[in-house]
């Protein structure tokens, strides 16, 4: 089965292309489109041997994007497939579904309009999320479609972890409360570390630590998430590249009484300027700011410090919330290669059976790995995520779910 | 030495008179003014016996107030000293001291000058503080004051412990960073548990739950705050009576948005109409909720789970940032006497060597007390607050300390 998977956002297409079999799967092609509606969009591709190209074009929106990429897939120079008919089904990955949607799900009209309805919850993310699903129903119309959620996987929290203490009219007038994101990566992560492992996803207590440059972490109980630490937006929790995560609310307004900034600057001051980017004035990368630590910039030192404390607190919370842990994984491009981040969160927790080595950790970058020793009750873990795979994997079983009725 | 201890609040003072001896001290008389300024003003005065008296009367101002105080200590009917001149010194309980105080200090011209420039950081607080320093200065001038400050024992957090991950330049500007308050209760509750257990204070791992209607949590290693839950305001952290604790700052923003407010309404949405009261919308005290929860009042039953595990996380939290405790400590009146918070908090946190004794816990009301059992690790207590004679114990040693010059 052919899965094209599409993670459509504001100004950005990232596809791959799947051929889905039984016990096993290739990626045909993968790429991604930058740039939508601006100057200089362009489109790179990669096919299954590696080759990549860069093509130039005006893409005007998210419909021209997609019959662009419809067009690379199946065409003679570049493409994998030799007519569009052959992709058997479409998975959409969708930032926002609010409480409605605790799972992934086939896309029919009234998923449609229940999605429209979480929009206010994602202003950002959701409608360039349905533009791909419209694009795909004006282009491909007899392809059946998936909606995969990052929100899906935390649906499972209990109140007493989802719920903020304020007012409970405000939970029941505009839905906020804690529903958290990257929770198709916090899922496939976790699943795929007892696999590694032979263990049974069902009894383990897991943290499951997402480092990219948006960054969460959640904590995993027999199977099924019980908190994470992005809230109501992406915002909060850990320190991420440009986010700030948590911040007491009332240095919040105070900052917006000074600067004299209303809502939106605010927004865009937590969510832009802040994190790694705003202490150290370096860079949001953690590449640049290892560099920089090494030349002893007092920054960049503090910002890493700052980033893997907050970690660290995490790890030591959610454990207590799920009476222990038995794995921590981690991901995203720091997770899966900053190993001194690994390190600086693990060291100092032998107190909960926290033991790290040394050389496994220095040694994994990238690559699925154990990095605690074997006197560690806790097994630590490298496992890179693969969000689009497990969108593949939610679209293929859906469809055929539903062929089987 | 006869050391008055006062706490102004911004339209209340609260006193008492100790007569401190070098190893022993009384409670000679204390009391409080409620509604300064306010019609149906009155002091409530309770004697060294135990008697208590109610004496009406119009109080203006601090001033007044603390002249009607000294005239109640100094008078036939219900004083317990012949003459003002027996007064010694007084200790003020100062809110915020930013980063200019790091310990108590006597007052002087200068140390008032520096305690005005803290004022922009607690803008409610801090001026009915100055306003008892000022009328002591006029009604007693020739009497030593030292200030305490509420914020000073926290000064010793690490810079990755108190940097919020939000443009650096905004500290250097406004001085926007985690302060944390309640440290006179902190410093108070972990060094008495120390006391009583004959533990060298100053080798420990302490957790420190401090549960009044405000309410934080402090991280204190080897006898020095290392974290602590409140912030840059004492909105931050745990949830409280009214006050929201940890929020989503894209949340805070979201419902400032939503209900046209601004930041002036939400500081009093988040700070006076949310917590236990928000959720619950039965009550901002918790034996209220108990008995609403055994009623089976779902909201008082969501408030409560919320409560402790708020603090369960932050347990958590600070036993990794401080890699490992060894004596968790409860106070204030939530903390001294809601024995089922203290269960819900320390259950299922065998994995970190926690085990509650349940009889001792639920004996231990409002009396320094053991309340794990014997096989665990981690000695969990209960220790009563008292941060008036810690103010008077640091203003008897500061005096002296002058004398002794």
């Amino acid at each position: 089965m052919k899965i094209l998977v599409l993670n459509c956002g504001s100004s950005s297409i990232k596809y791959q292309l799947f051929n889905m079999e039984a016990e096993s799967h290739d990626v045909l092609a993968k790429g991604g489109i930058e740039k939508i509606g601006l100057k200089g969009s362009f489109l790179k591709h990669e096919k299954e041997n590696g080759e990549k190209v860069l093509l130039e074009g005006e893409i005007l929106d998210h419909q021209t994007g997609i019959d662009y990429i419809l067009g690379v897939l199946s065409s003679a120079k570049h493409g994998c497939i030799k007519k569009l008919e052959e992709i058997d089904a479409v998975g959409h990955r969708v930032v926002h579904g609010g409480e409605t949607f605790n799972s992934s799900v086939f896309i029919t009209n009234e998923v449609v309009e229940k999605m429209n309805e979480c929009i206010e919850l994602a202003p950002l993310h959701n409608p360039p999320n349905l533009s791909g699903i419209s694009a795909i129903e004006s282009l491909l119309p007899s392809v059946p479609q998936v909606g995969v959620f990052d929100t899906a996987f935390h649906q499972t929290m209990p109140k007493h972890a989802y719920m903020y203490a304020i007012p409970y009219s405000l939970y029941k007038k505009y839905g906020i409360r804690r529903y958290g994101f990257h929770g198709t990566s916090h899922k496939y992560v976790s699943a795929r570390a007892c696999e590694i492992l032979g263990e049974e996803y069902k009894d383990k207590k897991i943290i499951s630590c997402h480092l990219g440059n948006g960054a969460s972490i959640a904590a995993i109980k027999n199977g099924v998430s019980v908190d994470t630490s992005m809230g109501f937006t992406p915002v909060e929790g850990l320190m991420m590249g440009t986010r700030a995560g948590d911040l007491d609310i009332g240095a919040a307004t105070f900052i917006m009484d000074k600067e004299m900034i209303g809502t939106k600057s605010a927004s865009i001051l937590f969510n832009k300027q802040s994190g790694l980017m705003g202490i150290t004035g370096v860079s949001s990368d953690m590449r640049d700011l290892l560099a920089a630590s090494k030349e002893n910039n007092p920054l960049a030192i503090l910002g890493m410090e700052m980033y893997s404390y907050r970690i660290k607190k995490y790890v030591g919370s959610y454990a207590a919330a799920m009476g222990g842990v038995d794995i921590i994984t981690f991901t995203g491009g720091i997770g899966e290669y900053a190993h001194y981040i690994r390190k600086a969160v693990c060291e100092e927790l032998g107190f909960m059976g926290i033991e790290i080595d040394s050389s496994a950790n220095e040694a994994a970058l990238g690559t699925e790995s154990v990095i605690s020793n074997g006197d560690s009750k806790v097994t630590v873990m490298v496992v890179p995520t693969d969000e689009e795979f497990m969108i593949a994997q939610d679209t293929k079983r859906i469809v055929e779910e539903l062929a089987n009725r």
